[in-house]
């Protein structure tokens, strides 16, 4: 396993251009430790789901993003909170990669950090996210959670993170993440 | 209260041609006793949720639908399930809705329904839409809980429902949500 | 409704001499306004649910608990969170009480607050404890939630709340509390 | 791997003697294929969970859970649905074993199975339980997912399962369940 680098798909569940969760996204890819990359993808051009297009064929956003989660060794989530639960962006991702099989998410290694202005830091959602992501069979890491709360006074407008403690989280995450990948690869070995 | 007549506003979760939620809820709508009326939304137009666009004016399909929700006397959901959860279409309408001031929701008496052709009915689908558009401030009726397992099976091409014990069941639903109407209508006063 | 007092029923999810949740519980108490008052009830003789217990007969305490609910204009909890979920000892209370007909937290008004040693101070426990007393008929305050993380460092050894900011989330709520019952009321009636 | 045999700790979230989910366990105990045995466990001499308990050690019968969890190569659990949740007496099992560290859950393979008299199986339970045992590390096992609803029309007074759909499925998640336990092993070793 010496010279393996881990390839991981990391998602960002809101569509907006300066998003908290990107900027978090970005980051955490930064403090990855050395065998692991991140590369971002991006699904502006998807359409909401709906079965009567879906049954005309997939459109070229979700073939393309099924592609993505399926060249990647491990998949990394930074999520809004939207009313309690995942917002609609990422969950639309969701419900066009359900609808493959296998489902692309299958047997994936996977981790999840969340931002919000509020307090909370999204711990409403990841509970969501693990129970539907997980049902359709990724393997979410345990610990570390990363909920990082008041997220607007911890980074910048340039997206650099100004909070000590929470790049100790990420980094944290990250290494766990990175013996969390080759243990799901031999689970579904 | 004698010649009051409730409008309800109904709307599905699946944008779906044939969607059996939607049979569901037009069955619904004539199965409601005299003095409420069923009005179906529908919402292809609406854009997935993106602060951004926001940012720029809310889009006229998101006006509308606030207008339509401020105007009903209440809310009726029929939205199948999609992954363990709400879909991404439905997620979205509330997504937008929650950006209003003060959110359109707040008060209003709803009620809920849920198709699927598998055997459980969106019954874990249900709890998810009560936590998110109960935390919004809609009053959600609590039983008689109505969940349309199989639901294939029960109604035909044309949308009619053979299956004496769902006429039933949305009957009895439809005859205490009359009743549950007026009593949010006196809590909200 | 000018001389109209409201008896509060309180009930703490931890069964612990020195719980966190029992301060903030008195503390709400004490921070109610006029027309409320705060009865706390306790259960260590509550046997753990068991139906051949029932089917020989309601324990005493179960009835007792029982009564003192119907007896009551609203319900109050405050619990811990034990597992990203509602504590056993507050969950074997539930129980209990969802064995008999009627259910008496049908129709009830309630609120909650949640006390923590750690930062989210209770976030993903509420909603379960919301969709569980929700689901047989409670009407839970929507707004303003109050989840009291750091707990430890906010109480003192005496039960002492030494933040104002906490203080204050207890008082707001306590005030929209007094808002709520009656309205709760007059749906029901 | 050969000779292997998994020894799987089994446990019934009811402590009714004629408890539908213990017939459903034994029932699943005895569908399990070769190379896989299942012991059960009692509880019913384990005190609430209280922490001025434990601050003065352990109970015995909570200190014998852990031996046995840890002993054990999998988990395996039988649980009704009380209050659209994970019942009083499991989570309080659930609550004492949260308290040792390392929590015996860590890294256990897992799967659950529901009995209900309704028709749902208990579908609101198994998302609950999953959340909060696989938030303690066990690794639980995705498809196929067992509910049994209306079982006491499927099991007979002596425990004997009548219905064959229910016997398929039982020993397709046994088989299924065979072949989990060592990829999680793998995963964890």
């Amino acid at each position: 396993m010496s010279n393996e680098s881990f390839k991981v798909w990391g998602i960002c569940g809101s569509l907006r251009q300066k998003s908290l969760n990107m900027m978090a996204l970005k980051v955490a890819g930064e403090l990855m430790p050395q065998g692991m990359s991140l590369q971002i993808t991006h699904y502006d051009d998807l359409p909401m789901y709906n079965f009567d297009v879906q049954a005309k064929g997939f459109p070229a956003a979700s073939d393309r993003l099924r592609a993505e989660i399926l060249s990647a060794d491990a998949l990394f989530f930074a999520s809004p909170e939207y009313n309690f639960s995942v917002g609609a962006p990422l969950k639309n991702v969701i419900d066009w990669m359900s609808r493959y099989q296998p489902v692309p998410f299958f047997g994936k290694p996977a981790a999840m950090i969340s931002a919000t202005t509020g307090p909370l830091g999204g711990a409403r959602m990841q509970y969501d996210l693990r129970k539907i992501v997980g049902g359709l069979g990724a393997q979410f890491l345990g610990k570390p959670e990363v909920f990082i709360g008041m997220a607007n006074k911890k980074f910048d407008e340039e997206g650099r993170l100004n909070d000590e403690t929470t790049r100790k989280f990420l980094t944290d995450q990250m290494l766990a993440f990175k013996d969390w990948i080759p243990r799901v690869k031999r689970a579904f070995a």
